[in-house]
């Protein structure tokens, strides 16, 4: 069994832990979010494909979800030592190895997907690992900051790209997603996302074949705008699934309401998405996707996905644990055999 | 009273720290060896600016000399995991920040000096420490491999630079500075010492004008000729010494026959030069050195020194702690008053 998955950070990488455990023994391969990845001392920094890689290689910080585990952050209290910024960013002394041996690899001329895969080596996911492409693809955000000059974060200094007054006197920016979601905490008033040069990136090698070649397609619970909408907006990519003839398969990352985890509801609320199971799946839409779940609380979400033309089922999709995740994977392997059927 | 001191790593460091007691109200200039220099992880690592920095700001590894303090090397560990090299030169997680933020200011276009000036803004040395040059030098050091394709350091791989068989049959090779010193230990046979790009290399803004405003020149027991000599080799520096006017002091780094610390006599006799506090002083010679201090054990080399032209004296030389340190300097500065009046 060939299954493609598209993943972003930290709900895509537990979502394959307990896919792994569901179907041991199928062929994964997992095409990863680039958008989030920043620039930051120098050093090229891919927090998506690294958590997805310490998680399947059991280096990751389990109680955070992302970074490393036994981690020290003796590097980054140096650098706000000598006033260097940002300081915003967790860098730890472990995770800082793995972006310099990245960005050695990338400077002597590797594209990002032959680093991944060298870096893989070390952690043996378990998965193939590609990232969505080895173009330089940057989500930026378009958010208002408040007219008093402050961010609500204590800092401010000026962020990056040009700015302007909006009417109701606050000041408007665009800035790198990692400034949106990690410094801004997503408390800022957001109106656009854009995957900055993704209409211009080629999807990475490997990424259109595994796609042809597989059996299933799977959405885990990421991130449907900066996670997995990012990954379908480089060319090709999206038509690749909707044309693939194969199940594509979803599980909402919104219960109840609201994100599982994160603050999905912030920029999907950007992009003029309610946060509802629901609404996700319309999102997507029946043109990409053939089946949908939804937790349990939203059962009543079931009527009207199947209305938009996707088959969906309510089942439990609390990621508490890596059984409660295979058994949300088993669900959508399931699903898919149905749409198959 | 201004003061200029040449200064290599741990014995120029720790001299200084001797020195600033001693006259507290000197301003002192300090032109540090770049020669040892080292790109390593796609980073400009100075070890010699580096030490008479932390150990002049209180951030150093009291027991080793070099490095940071309360220093931890999980970075290092991880490059290893990923099979990264090379794994014998010792970078630790703090230490690592210094060379980001220098590679980074690097790479913004800023010359070395001002790097090193806005690093010290940190550390506040209380001197005012210049590299001797804004240009690449690199000391490579020519040697001879066993000829059994090891090195006695278990590493068999080839080391950089073009090879050959020499009669013995070991293997030639010219190594950096590093790797002769750090990687073999200076364990294998060293013929020759060469600070490549000193030639052509320029003193950095504010070296002859320190040089030329000064009252007293200094050179430390630091290292003739992979320290001292290479700060010489940078054209006009020595002229600039010579040309002063003021007395040029210097403290033997030879007590008894041997280095006080490190293995500067195998490079001494890389050089031709035998390890004997009087030797070393015959090597910098009387045209640019005007005193010299030997150890009390070494007491009967005043008499050659002498007769070399070169004002001597025999006094305890070993720093032991920072007050033998002071007493040291102060036996250098009467030196100097002597050679003056």
């Amino acid at each position: 069994m060939r299954i493609v998955v598209l993943a972003g950070g930290i709900g895509g990488a537990r979502f394959l832990r307990g896919l792994k455990k569901a179907v041991p023994d199928a062929e994964i391969t997992v095409i990863g979010n680039t958008g989030d990845d920043i620039h930051l001392f120098g050093l090229r920094v891919c927090p998506d494909l690294d958590t997805v890689m310490y998680t399947l290689g059991g280096g990751i910080n389990e109680e955070q979800g992302w970074g490393r585990t036994d981690e020290t952050f003796h590097l980054k209290e140096e650098l706000a030592a000598y006033g260097v910024g940002p300081d915003w960013f967790g860098l730890g002394d472990r995770d800082f190895a793995t972006h310099v041996v990245r960005t050695q690899m990338l400077g002597a001329g590797y594209p990002l997907s032959a680093v991944t895969e060298a870096l893989c080596d070390r952690w043996q996911p378990g998965v193939r690992l590609i990232p969505m492409t080895d173009d330089r693809v940057e989500t930026h955000v378009a958010v208002t900051l408040p007219p008093d000059g402050t961010d609500g974060t204590g800092v401010t200094e000026g962020t990056e790209g040009p700015g302007g007054r909006s009417a109701a006197g606050g000041e408007q920016r665009a800035v790198h997603f990692q400034e949106y979601w990690v410094r801004l905490r997503a408390s800022v008033p957001a109106h656009a996302v854009v995957p900055v040069g993704a209409d211009r990136a080629k999807p990475a090698p490997g990424v259109l074949e595994a796609i042809a070649e597989a059996d299933t397609v799977l959405f885990p619970p990421s991130n449907p705008v900066v996670s997995i909408g990012t990954i379908l907006a480089v060319p090709g990519i999206r038509e690749a699934i909707a044309d693939a003839g194969v199940p594509v398969v979803g599980l909402s990352p919104i219960v109840g309401g609201s994100p599982v985890r994160g603050m999905a509801d912030k920029v999907l609320a950007a992009v003029g998405v309610e946060s509802t199971a629901a609404a996700v799946a319309e999102h997507y839409g029946s043109g990409l996707l053939d089946g949908w779940l939804v937790d349990t609380v939203d059962a009543a979400a079931v009527e009207r996905v199947t209305a938009a033309g996707i088959r969906c089922r309510a089942v439990p999709l609390m990621m508490t644990d890596v059984d409660a995740t295979a058994r949300m994977a088993g669900e959508a392997l399931a699903l898919a055999d149905e749409v198959r059927a």
